[in-house]
């Protein structure tokens, strides 16, 4: 496929185009809804923009469409599109959660899913090549879409959509949930804030990533030391949400804890 | 005060003293009950090091002992050296969880707080200067520790013993209970493993210090998508442990996932 062309105007839209225009990759254009959105593509990028509907009168020849858009949208907008894909052209959208079966009206030999882990802002651009990207389709369509990948990435990997999904969950596990107990660790001490934990936790993710988890789990818990997860409870005495938390994720770091606790 | 005696040779000491040296802090030694430990320390640090019993023989004057040993063994090492301390010397502790009055036998006027929050360890040596660290101590105590701590970090802040326990309680739940959530979030995915996480994890990180973790609360929860959270649920039908906390954390995050739940 000799050229990209991005569906979608968003953070994934905003963060992938530099990077495939970066490494001399063609992008055909971007292609969206809403003029505001286009127009901010247009004056960074100096791609061509379209809106969506006039993308699907068209058709669209060696092309890898790639479907950033919103993970309700994906169905909807890809069968829009199918009239629009002429030879050797696929489409492929960018999302965790859905499953490449999203596509199955457009046949398993021109769909596939390119997902990278990333959390994408407008503020700062990703920088790709050492983002973990994750790739699914056919046989023939990873033959196509794999060396495509490969350009953006070095860290390229092949994952069903199952596995796709349960990654997924675990980014709401690796991020959502510890965003909770940050928050929370952060009230704890208004005077000090959220501030007070940099340190300690650039380190602790730093040991994480290089010893893995399994090797990194610390704290009361682990220990056993009943006397300070009994005080940390007290702590929480007005908050029984936390307290409840507390002793349930204490428990599942040691199961010991249970017969007394 | 014009030297720092260190008691202990665990981890605190193997990073604070080369941080007082850089610093050309005078460190008259390093005690501790075990030779093979002292002797790391001669040999990494030419320093004197002196055994702990010898040590509450002698009398110390103008100086700052950092008792950087466990939490249990605090209380007795301080009373231990009270009879050994000399005109202008005090005695801190360096501990997140103990209070100050775990020091109360030695008398206010002479005893503090210094505790630097961090993830310590043998194979790197931490940066003091960019570290929270937090003392504790009567005016007069902090008028001759302040200074101290000042050469050694620029992020010093006086914090008394219930608020330093409540921090130490927040660095459980920004240590050591996303661990359990990343060590589950890798073994949802064994052919991607923790790694598939990294970038994710940096960049939420990242975000949480520089906007605060009330401004990065993202995911199903939050959305109110109930049926992304019923997924995931499902998804951890063979884990009942992990599934339950997965439904208290998404109802403490969004409290109105509590209705059908």
């Amino acid at each position: 496929m000799r050229n990209v062309l991005v569906i979608g105007t968003g953070k994934l839209a905003w963060n992938l185009i530099p990077a495939l225009l970066q490494r001399g990759i063609s992008v055909s254009g971007v292609a969206g809804r809403q003029q505001e959105g286009l127009a901010r593509f247009e004056a960074a990028y100096h791609i061509p923009v379209f809106d969506l509907a006039w993308v699907q009168t068209r058709t669209w020849e060696d092309t890898l469409v790639v479907l950033a858009v919103s993970d309700g949208a994906i169905a909807g907008v890809a069968t829009a599109l199918a009239p629009a894909l002429g030879p050797g052209s696929m489409v492929v959208h960018a999302s965790g959660s859905v499953p490449l079966a999203a596509l199955a009206p457009l046949g398993a030999d021109r769909t596939g899913v390119l997902y990278a882990m990333q959390i994408f802002t407008f503020d700062s651009l990703a920088d790709f090549s050492d983002l973990p990207v994750f790739i699914e389709g056919a046989d023939g369509v990873l033959e196509r879409l794999r060396p495509l990948a490969e350009r953006l990435s070095s860290r390229v990997q092949v994952l069903d959509s199952a596995s796709r999904a349960r990654l997924h969950l675990g980014a709401v596990l690796v991020c959502n949930f510890p965003n909770y107990l940050y928050a929370l660790a952060a009230s704890l001490v208004p005077e000090a804030g959220m501030g007070a934990y940099d340190a300690l936790v650039y380190e602790h993710v730093r040991k994480v990533f290089a010893l893995g988890p399994e090797n990194t789990q610390t704290g009361p818990a682990i220990r056993g030391d009943r006397a300070t997860v009994q005080r940390h409870m007290n702590m929480l005495a007005e908050h029984p949400e936390a307290q409840q938390l507390y002793r349930l994720l204490s428990e599942a770091i040691n199961p010991d804890l249970k017969e007394k606790g």
